[in-house]
């Protein structure tokens, strides 16, 4: 079990570690510290765009991707200490073309889109020029338990055609989105897990519709947003299907791995960003004659902050390593456990930073009050805490069975 | 320690339960669920007002207010069960006048304003025609420690000149809001708790400015927001000064302590809310082909859900007693407890309601983020948790010293 | 809901602090402090005799009894606060014959025994010239779960004939242990709560047999212990069935609530025992230069102690309270909710202390370690902490079904 | 950071984990499970003779020394494996002549100690003929601080002289106990962490007394025990003070870093453990119709303490890789996480396993109480909780100070 990035996961991590601290955190205090009026909130604005090309010129793109000429050909290992960078700030992953849902979008294309499928939406997805989203849950059923799923992907001829109301399809509110994948069921009498398929939509086909964007605890996250959307006999080529119908759940379980341990890597990034501001306010700011740092708890608090997070970060390589080495098949426990242990830690951390900043920390004067919700909804997205663990004991259990 | 409400109470409270439950919830949903066009979201919407005449022509209206005149005359013991209940939504308490920080001023005003200030400023707040704002807490310095203080009120001759910068100035962005009570150091040599005053100022003085408007955790909290607002040689009559010069800190901490009740008794019920929001959601929602309730922790979370309301109720309610039987000096212990224990209970038990819902917790189709974030907030104001803690710890030792 | 004691129940307790502060405390030391030489262990100290015939005399005896004779005749919100000052101290409960399992027994006998069985065993019980025990949980079957019970009390003409396997039988240990109340199935094909019967079985029956005496969290709780017995072919007149055959689960039940009640308040007063050490310790060891209430977290520690004792104890106020009002039926979920919140809290409370006293804590310097394994013993005793949770879950879904 | 074992410590893993599963963990039943009489209890069992006799044969024997000869020469990121195993028996690591403090007492004279003194000591401590005990904590000061330590190893002429009283002398009940590391003052006036010396006293110098045994949270440890003992005018040849007068915080540094890793790894050896036992039995005990495993929380519980001891493991790696990479000096921080991470952990797990246990879980038919008992010890012994947290935070606080 060996946690050693190689030479150029390292010499890639110092770069985007200088990148971000040089050229992303200036702007976020300028783009998410001051509310903007109304009509910029939706538009990407030029600075990113500008950064973006700056990033791809040095080299520092799409470098989630496991292929050595589209991305940078890293493994889960290698990749998380950079994930882990690019978490530091909100606005860094989409600079480095390695936001999702894109990366878990464009890592299905990869694998099992076709050729036509990936000259069309692969490509400027590689690119940064178009952005997508993910369609999987739905309003009116427990979506943890996806055999709840009750959207429709049919087969008709030649066609596909689907039906039903996805929520929480984040992205879907930025203007470069021109594309979907949403998942339906396409035959109800199949086995359990091929009963589903993927399907590529594009945003402006006849019958989608977003009829509302959500609020993810008090958040809009504009740019992109989260959607709910109707689609009503939406009738696509049969060729818009994914690696063929009835393989939804496999093209699932193989999107989730990697992009767990994304999430959770960002999240510790995250949470060090907020363990940073803490001590810099716990040094920096006076009360009843002495600097936080000195006063009560706090300084046990950080310490446990400390501790929560080298154990949570060394948690998520285990399982980018279990990942690598195993597979997905080998590594199910693992995933799950950093889906538990990793939000909420960085929930707690956020939480104990915005305690220390007081009503700075609650307002947009600090990425925290938005990192706080990012972390909460990490707890749901993906799977709840509970199903998870769920998942864990159930491998827990299996040690001692037959 | 009885804490058996009064008749007049409990008929009160089965009034104001009924009210709420059939007139503000289903209003609720409207004006909160759904986000309103913008120019629209800093108006009081026309429901509500009209919710507040029905409530005064009830008499259901300015309860909090010890005067059996002016208000219905209850102890804090006869008033917690009634603000309960008013938690239960964010909507309720200005629907029956009740809501902070006009409550906070009210009972300021009404127990140390002159006839002059009381006519001009108390009796159109008790009227509910106007809105008023407290501006205590600033920026640039840990008003936890509130020596820390920057903001001056001068005296000049017979006015008295405001200069600072305050924020957290919550209401301030109500349309109705027309005074604020401002606290600012007069006196720098005096006792340490006779240097400030409390200044009524009206918000359309000149050299009043609203620098910008706060999120908290997400939120604006429209139609009331809070404000950072600058004071710059803001000059008002002398006669402003609530009680004479000096008399910032004593007036304080009498403000503080029925106001801890309120924002606790509130949080119990806003805690309620959630608590039968995460019941109903168990019961009705299934995965894995059975009710939520039945899976996993689900029901022993909802068990000790139970059991901390319970307990913090009970708490608060003890604290109640005391301030009615010892006044604010006999229960500094006890108020300070409850400021520790009943925020950090209603965001654990909402934290688990949202949990239970999924992702429409997190969103506005229930009231639970919103509630979430207020909680949290909380946490925060009216001293954060820490300063409360070491209240409490300095009570416990005085038992053992000399 | 009034939680006011009586005059009776405020003079009786005044008198009983004195009386454990000054008779008893100084007793304790010398008793469980030192490791006293092992065929002493399991006397009874004749230093306890004698405190027993002077709490006798002044009537400091039997206080738990509902009964206005042959005990002092209180309510259980009455006797509730009597229970927490014998609870400060492991040896006083004894020396008040307010021990348990003799106290719940008593109460057995009270409300169920025949007049023979009164005079035989209620009587030298109650002048605390004998002890008993209570033999229902089993140990190779989970006895959370009362039917799953398979020691047996069969009927075979005017006889009972008892056998089975019973374990953590307290108090059998105790050299003037007499007799013990046996709960054994009686008649499988009855009603699922009208099954087994509970039995008087004197401790010199021939098939009676103390196999083993266990240690608890390390301690064996000398003089009383807690014992392994098996009953083989037991024969007794059918005279010793308590209320008759059928009868073991109503009287189990009403044995149980006042049970609770003591345990927890009891509870309570260890848990206020050991904050007092806490911040005595606090106050009196410094290092680094400071007293150990000035270093980091403690005196936050202690706060957050002192908050949680409050909140427990109107817990378990509220439930005695409840008990008195509505009887055992409509305070099911109140009693279940302090067997929840009660032990948990003692425990974290006391391990808060060990932790201020370092290695002092932790041996028989102090009674923190006995304290320690009593609270977490009774995270288990009297059914464990996860079966109350589904209790007080039941009761709050219920407020939502049909 | 490469946490891959070597070959040989894989190969020793697997060797020490059969010798614990066949030939120690049948043992442990036999010898802790049962009480045994009380002159027995304090000599080494027979058994544990002939299994030392056994994995010495074997070459299983001072795994911890990191010489090739007299130990095997590991890294402590090799040897952390081996430790982890032999922590699921209390009795393993006796069995392997890696028991603290012997260990510990062991490295200070293999690295610091002249020739003669290994001669003496270190040899028949290696060949497992005589223990050791460590005497540094003191009862009448808080020894957190060790600057407070009153002991004197006074230097008079070419003698040494040690008064004082030290206590939780771990090992000194062992009828093979004969020798201990005493610290105590030197010189007064020297640097602050030059004042210190270790001397080696044999247990039976003139003016050594063992005043009394301590019980450690209701255990006596037999046959190793935790002493009182009194020095009172012992004079020892200067010869005996270990590498020269005043470098006893040198050492003590040196000892506590290896140490703390093999205590950790040991415990994260009897959570796992505990863990099995808690699967064994919820899969294997009933109650209202199904499995413990199936009701309520304790599946997520079990997945809980799954995760929890999953990070421990973790950070105890880095530990000690930080450790064999950079010195005690460069791995502080570290060391201080692992202290206040993995006792609360064990402490934790094991306490959901007695839980799960019920009744047997409280007394010796398992290993869990005396478990629970060692974990708790080891949050106050090598410096409590508190003290290692204020070491981890400041190190954090450093990094953003000049």
């Amino acid at each position: 079990m060996d946690f050693t990035p190689s030479d150029r996961s390292n010499d890639l991590a110092h770069r985007i570690e200088a990148f971000v601290e040089q050229r992303v955190l200036p702007l976020e205090a300028e783009l998410f510290g001051r509310v903007r009026s109304d009509d910029e909130r939706w538009q990407e604005p030029r600075a990113v765009r500008e950064l973006k090309a700056e990033a791809r010129g040095e080299g520092l793109w799409n470098l989630f991707l496991p292929d050595r000429e589209l991305g940078a050909g890293l493994s889960n290992l290698d990749y998380a200490p950079l994930a882990e960078r690019m978490g530091r700030s909100l606005l860094a992953p989409e600079v480095f073309n390695c936001n999702a849902p894109d990366t878990g979008n464009m890592e299905v294309l990869y694998h099992y889109g076709s050729d036509d499928q990936k000259a069309q939406w692969l490509e400027p997805l590689l690119a940064g020029e178009i952005r997508s989203a993910f369609c999987m849950t739905e309003p009116d059923v427990a979506s943890s338990d996806a055999t709840n799923m009750e959207a429709t992907a049919r087969l008709e001829g030649d066609q596909v055609v689907l039906d039903g109301r996805k929520w929480w399809s984040t992205g879907i509110g930025h203007p470069h989105c021109r594309v979907v994948i949403f998942m339906g069921l396409t035959d109800p009498d199949a086995d359990r897990h091929r009963r589903h398929s993927m399907v590529l939509c594009p945003t402006d086909a006849p019958g989608v519709k977003i009829e509302r964007m959500l609020h993810a605890m008090g958040f809009d996250d504009a740019p992109y947003g989260h959607g709910e959307v109707s689609f009503t006999d939406v009738r696509l080529p049969a060729s818009n299907i994914i690696a063929g119908p009835g393989r939804g759940f496999e093209i699932a379980q193989g999107r989730l791995g990697p992009g767990r341990i994304h999430h959770c890597m960002r999240l510790i990034g995250l949470a060090e960003r907020a363990l940073k501001l803490a001590c810099r306010r716990a040094l920096g700011r006076t009360a009843f004659g002495r600097p936080l740092a000195k006063l009560g708890g706090n300084a046990e608090r950080i310490a446990d902050a400390r501790i929560a997070i080298e154990q949570a970060r060394l948690l998520v390589l285990k399982a980018a390593w279990a990942l690598d080495t195993h597979g997905i098949r080998g590594a199910m426990s693992e995933v799950s456990q950093i889906k538990v242990a990793v939000p909420k830690m960085a929930q707690d951390v956020i939480d104990l930073s915005i305690q220390l900043h007081g009503g700075g920390g609650m307002c947009n004067d600090y990425p925290l009050a938005a990192a706080f919700a990012g972390a909460r909804a990490l707890r749901l997205a993906d799977g709840p805490d509970e199903v998870h663990r769920m998942q864990v004991a159930r491998a827990e259990f299996k040690k001692y069975l037959g």
